[in-house]
C-alpha cells in the first residue's frame, strides 16, 4: 500500500531503471497532465517531436502515446496529432434516493461546529471556503475603483442608505435581463451577502413552526439558517444532474397549506452543480404558485455556468410575484465585500422592514464601488474568464479524483459553480475523511453538513475554486487513500457511523 | 399670533424706533445668543465697552444688561463681569406614569412606516436620524486611513473573517476597560451594527412567544426587532432622569420565568438620555441575576456622556456571565460603516452560530480602519470634541424649546447622547406635530413610536446632533408655533386622537 508522498506529485508508478522506456516517457507525460502543466484539449508534441526531444526512437515515442491513449489520457485526432483527451469520467454519477423523511426541525451543530470552525483555514488546500482564488478574482481592480469612491466620498463613512445604493441597484436590475426577468431598481433590497437576503425572504413569507421545503443535499448555512428561524425542513431528493425531484416535490406538496415556501437554487447548487432544465423550472414555478406555495430561490452560482448560455431564472417564469430572488457577488467579485440582495416581489415592503430591524444597512462605500465595477469595470470580461477558469478547473479536480479515488465511488458532473460531489462506498463515514483529511491541511465538507438526516453521511463535497497545482494533485492523491484506506476497512474496526464529529475528531 | 418667518434667526420682539434704546440693545444680544454666536458661559463685552461700541449711555448699557439678567440669559459674576448664563430650563422635566400594561406582542407599522421613510430626508433641520452631523465626525481622518488599508490589503476585497477583524476586537477589549468591563478579545463577535448585535442577543436568549422587559419609552428599532422575533415586549416605565424604574421593574419581574430577558441602555438611551446612577446599576444586575433573567444592554450612547466621568455598563457589575453587552461605533465615529459589536459572555458560542447563520460576516475594510483609528487615529481627541459640541447644542435646543414651546410643555434634562424628549399638553396628538412639521422640513419623531401603548402620544423627540445655526432656530420656533396651535385647538377641531397615521397624513 502507498505510503504519504506529501511533497510528490507523481500519480504514475515510480520510474526505476526496470521500467520499459515507453512507459518511463508515458509517465512523465502523465504527471505533466496530473500537474495541471498541460490541459485537456492541449495539443502534445508530435511523434517525431517527442522522439527528438527525448532522444528515443519513432517506435517508442508512438508506443508512449498509444499506451497513454489506452488509458484515456490522450486522444489521436486524424491529421492533427495527439491532443490531452478531454475529461474522461471514469466514476459514475451519485445515485439518487427518492425517499422522503417527513418534516423536522433542524438539529446540526454537533456535525457542523467543527467543520466551520475549518472554513477560515488559511493553509487548507482544496480550501474549505466554497469561493474562487483570490488570483481569480479582481481585487486589484476593485482596489482602484475603491480607492477613487474613497477620495470623492468621504461621507459614505457618515451615511447609509436603508434601501442600500441607487447606483447598484441600477446595475442589478440592468443585468437581471440577461437572466430573464426585469426588475426595477426600487424593487431590490441590498443585503449583507446572499445569506441575509434568504434569511430576510424566509422571515417575510414564513413564521416558526411553518414547513419549508428544500432541495436534498443543501448547503447547510441554510439548514441552519432555518433551524435559527424555529422552521421546519422537509427536505426533497435532489438529481446531481437536474436538481430538486419534481416528482417527489409534488408529492410531498398535495396537502394544501402544509408547506409555506420552497427554497432552492436552479442554478449550480452547493454542493451538486446541478443544473434544471427549463422545462422543469416552468413546471416547477406553475406548481408552486398553484399551491401558494413562495419560491425563495438564490442565484449566487447563476453566473457561473459551464454552457453555452446564462441560465434563467426561477423569477423569469413567474405570474404573480410570488418568487423572491436572492443573489449576491459573494461567490463572482468581491466575498470580503458581502454585498447581496434580494428582489422579493409583491413582498417587498415586508422584506424591506425586516431588513432595517435587523441589521439596518450595509455600507455604502463597496455597494458604489460594485456599481462601478459592474457599469464600466470589465464585470463581463471579469466573469467570462472566470467561467473559463473553473470549467478547467472542474476538469482537473474530476480527474485527479477518478484517478485517485477506489471502486465504488461516484461522482456528480456539474454544470457550473464550484464544487464535486462525491458519493463514496456505504460503509465509509465522512465524518472520518473529514478528520482525517483535516490533519493533512485538505479541505473536504463532510457529507453530513448537507442534510437533517443521515443520507448522505457517506458523501464528501471537494471545491475547485484554486487553479490547479502540483499541491492540489498531491492533496487529492492523498484523499485518494485515505478513503481508500476507509474502503477497505470495515466499519468496526474504526470509528463507528453514528458517532459525533466531535467524539471522531477526539 | 406670529406668522412664520422661515430664514428669521430673532426670538425677540422686531426692533422699532417706539422700542426703547436698552431693549433693542438687549434685544441685540439675546439674538446673538439665541443664534448661537455667543454661547452658555461666553463672556460679554463689559459695560463700559459695551456702551462705547454702540454710542449709548453707561446706565442704557448697564440697564440692558440687567434687563437680561431679570431674564436669565446672562449673568453678572462679582468682579468679572458679564457671562451668558448657562442653560436655564424654563420648562419642567417630562412626568413619569408607573402604571404597566401586560406583555403584549409588537405591532407597529401603522406608526412607522411613514416616519422611517422620512429618515434618509436630506433636507430636514433638525434631521430625523439620530447621529452627529457630519461635520462632527472624523470624516477626513477615516477617508485617509481607509485609503492607506485599501492599499496594503487588496485582499480584503476577497476575505472574511466570521468573528471580525482581530485588530478590532482587540482594541474593543482594550477601550472597555474604562467602561469597566475586562474582555477578551475572543469574547467579542463583530456585527453590522448595533442593532444586529441586540437581535442577535435576544435570539441567542429567547424564543418566539417569550417575553422581554424593556424601558418605556424605548426605540422604535428595538420594539421592532422583538416584533419581527415573534418575542411578546412587556414595557417598564422609566424616569427620564434616572431610568428604568427598579420598583416597577422589581414588580414585574416576581413570577419565575415569566421573563426571559431585560433590554435595556443604561447609559442616555433614545429617546430620554437618562443616566442610570451607579447604585441603581448594580441593584438591577443583582436583581436580574437572582430571577435568572438575562440582561442585554446597549451601550451606543455610553460615550457620549456630559458629566466628568465614562458611566460604566451593567456588565461591569455582573458576576456569573450573563449580562450581554452590545454597542455600536455608529453614533461616535462612522454610522455609514454600519459596525457594532457584542460580548454575550456564556452564550457566546451561540451567537457567534447565529451570527454566521444570518449575515455569515461584516468586511473587514472599515473593521480595519476603525481599529486603525481607536489605536492612534485620534479616537479620544475626537469624542472629547464630539463630547463638547453635543453638550453645548444640547444646551442651545433646550433654550429654543424653552423659549419657542407654549406652557405645559415638559422637557428632559439628557445626561448625554443625542436627543430631547419632550412633552406637550397631553391632548395634543404627536403624530399630527409630526406631519405638520414634516412639510417645513423638520424632523420630530412622534412618541407613538417609542412605545406598543400608547403612553406616549402626547411626546415628540428631538435630536441635537446637528450644529446649531439660524436655521434651527427658525426650525424650533416654527416647531413651537405649530405645538402652540395645537395646543389652543380642541382635538375635535383638528385631526381626532388614535388616527391612524396614514389618514393623518393623507
Amino acid at each position: 500500500m502507498d505510503t504519504a508522498r506529501p511533497t510528490g506529485v507523481s500519480a504514475a508508478p515510480a520510474d526505476s531503471a526496470a521500467t520499459p522506456l515507453y512507459l518511463r516517457l508515458a509517465g512523465g507525460i502523465e504527471r505533466a497532465i496530473a500537474s495541471g502543466a498541460m490541459r485537456p484539449g492541449d495539443r502534445l508534441p508530435s511523434v517525431r517531436q517527442l522522439s527528438q526531444q527525448h532522444d528515443v526512437s519513432l517506435t517508442t515515442a508512438l508506443q508512449a502515446y498509444r499506451c497513454l491513449e489506452n488509458r484515456g489520457l490522450v486522444q489521436a485526432r486524424p491529421k492533427s496529432g495527439y491532443f490531452v483527451a478531454p475529461r474522461t469520467y471514469t466514476l459514475p454519477e451519485p445515485q439518487i434516493d427518492l425517499s422522503i423523511a417527513g418534516a423536522s426541525f433542524v438539529s446540526m451543530d454537533h456535525v457542523l461546529h467543527e467543520f466551520l470552525q475549518m472554513v477560515d483555514h488559511p493553509l487548507a488546500a482544496p480550501s474549505f471556503n466554497a469561493a474562487p482564488a483570490r488570483t481569480l478574482l479582481p481585487e486589484a481592480k476593485l482596489q482602484h475603483l475603491l480607492a477613487g469612491v474613497n477620495r470623492r466620498h468621504p461621507e459614505y463613512a457618515s451615511k447609509y442608505q436603508m434601501a442600500g445604493s441607487t447606483a447598484l441597484r441600477q446595475e442589478i436590475a440592468r443585468r437581471a435581463v440577461t437572466s430573464g426577468v426585469h426588475l426595477h431598481p426600487d424593487e431590490i433590497v441590498i443585503t449583507n451577502g446572499g445569506m441575509e437576503a434568504v434569511y430576510l425572504a424566509l422571515k417575510s413569507v414564513a413564521s416558526p413552526g411553518d414547513t419549508i421545503v428544500l432541495e436534498s443535499p443543501t448547503y447547510f448555512h441554510l439548514l441552519q439558517s432555518i433551524e435559527s428561524l424555529g422552521m421546519k425542513v422537509l427536505e426533497i431528493p435532489s438529481h446531481p444532474r437536474d436538481g430538486i425531484s419534481l416528482e417527489a416535490l409534488d408529492f410531498a406538496t398535495q396537502i394544501p397549506g402544509a408547506v409555506k415556501a420552497c427554497v432552492l437554487l436552479p442554478n449550480f447548487p452547493n454542493p451538486m452543480g446541478s443544473l434544471m432544465p427549463v422545462a422543469h423550472k416552468r413546471r416547477l414555478v406553475r406548481m408552486m404558485a398553484e399551491r401558494r406555495i413562495t419560491l425563495i430561490e438564490s442565484d449566487i452560482y447563476g453566473e457561473l455556468y459551464f454552457g453555452e448560455q446564462r441560465p434563467p431564472v426561477l423569477k423569469s417564469f413567474e405570474t404573480d410575484g410570488d418568487v423572491i430572488l436572492c443573489s449576491a457577488f459573494t461567490k463572482t467579485v468581491a466575498p470580503g465585500y458581502r454585498i447581496g440582495w434580494v428582489a422579493p416581489g409583491r413582498h417587498f415592503l415586508k422584506t424591506q422592514a425586516l431588513k432595517v430591524r435587523t441589521s439596518v444597512a450595509c455600507p455604502l462605500l463597496q455597494q458604489e464601488v460594485l456599481a462601478q465595477f459592474i457599469r464600466d469595470g470589465g464585470y463581463d470580461h471579469h466573469l467570462r474568464k472566470l467561467r473559463a477558469a473553473l470549467k478547467t478547473q472542474a476538469t482537473q479536480m474530476a480527474d485527479a479524483v477518478a484517478r485517485h479515488f477506489p471502486p465504488g465511488c461516484r461522482l456528480s458532473r456539474p454544470q457550473g459553480g464550484l464544487m464535486l460531489w462525491i458519493e463514496l462506498p456505504r460503509h465509509v463515514d465522512s465524518r472520518e475523511v473529514f478528520a482525517l483529511a483535516r490533519r493533512e491541511h485538505i479541505g473536504v465538507a463532510p457529507g453530513a453538513a448537507f442534510s437533517c438526516g443521515r443520507r448522505f453521511d457517506h458523501y464528501i463535497r471537494l471545491q475547485y475554486g484554486e487553479p490547479w497545482s502540483p499541491r492540489m494533485e498531491a492533496a487529492l492523491q492523498k484523499l485518494g487513500q485515505i478513503v481508500t484506506r476507509l474502503a477497505q476497512e470495515r466499519p468496526e474496526s474504526g470509528v463507528e457511523r453514528g458517532m459525533p464529529l466531535g467524539e471522531v475528531l477526539a
